[in-house]
């Protein structure tokens, strides 16, 4: 289960991964244009010109690969390290060394299954608060829902978009 | 020839493609983090991780495709709009929609031919300036080097970059 926000702080996206099994989260600080391009596709939005990870579906699509999987299996200062399962025409698997946010955004679009490495996910799941009221709040702050029209003017005022 | 630059009026980054047989040329506006891509690979810049667009050459270079040219071949809407030309490792063509920065970013780094078509060049190549003064001014211009520092800095005070 995956949400995405605008951490209020410091007004970055944040990829929000949720454990099935806990209340636990593992929150993932990207890139504005990653985010958008994940937004995107959890609105189930679609422009007129196809985006960096459009392109990227479009092209393994066109040579007959498949994405296995998503794994992020990795936090190295503070920097979480990805690997997407490739596997080519020839059924071979190839393991590609990705960031978290592209290899979401690919994931997303091909229908594929997005892991957290357990080693990873102790190191970083955040708890939620003891404290029932300061509980609720973060659970509305981990189910609510991004609004895309707000995020794009967020976007917009920062000049993103283009060609 | 292609260069990169911030347009000073609205601090958007363009893209210069110069006409070899001649001084015109093409201005293309494209988004924040294409261009960082692009300006990156143009000055041989490399990360710690991959941006999308490495992420591209590597799924690839990992089913052994490859890029036969890309080519911005319409303006529709004042939209430019690119083909990229992809040879399975089959040996077989596939054209895929793309937006001329994702092409663009994409080709430098498979060391792939980058064209425009004559008639969206016919259509939105620039003359240089007639006075002599002005003509000095916009061919230093279209000569600037981009400084990545520079780049990055404008980038960074945005809140670009990210996992």
């Amino acid at each position: 289960m995956k949400a995405l926000f605008i951490d209020p702080v410091n007004r970055t996206p944040v990829v929000v991964l949720k454990d099935m099994h806990s209340s636990k989260i593992v929150p993932i600080w990207i890139g504005e244009t990653e985010a958008f391009s994940i937004a995107t596709e959890l609105q189930g939005q679609k422009f007129a010109r196809p985006l960096s990870h459009d392109l990227m579906k479009s092209i393994m699509e066109a040579v007959g690969a498949k994405l296995e999987k998503v794994v992020i299996n990795d936090l190295r200062d503070n920097v979480y390290i990805a690997t997407v399962y490739i596997k080519t025409a020839a059924g071979e698997i190839r393991e590609l060394d990705a960031r978290p946010s592209d290899s979401i955004a690919l994931a997303l679009r091909m229908h594929s299954p997005i892991y957290i490495a357990d080693h990873v996910f102790d190191k970083s799941a955040i708890e939620p608060p003891e404290d029932e009221e300061e509980k609720e709040k973060f659970t509305e702050f981990v189910d609510k829902e991004l609004r895309l029209s707000e995020f794009r003017r967020y976007i917009d005022d920062k000049g993103q978009g283009g060609s």
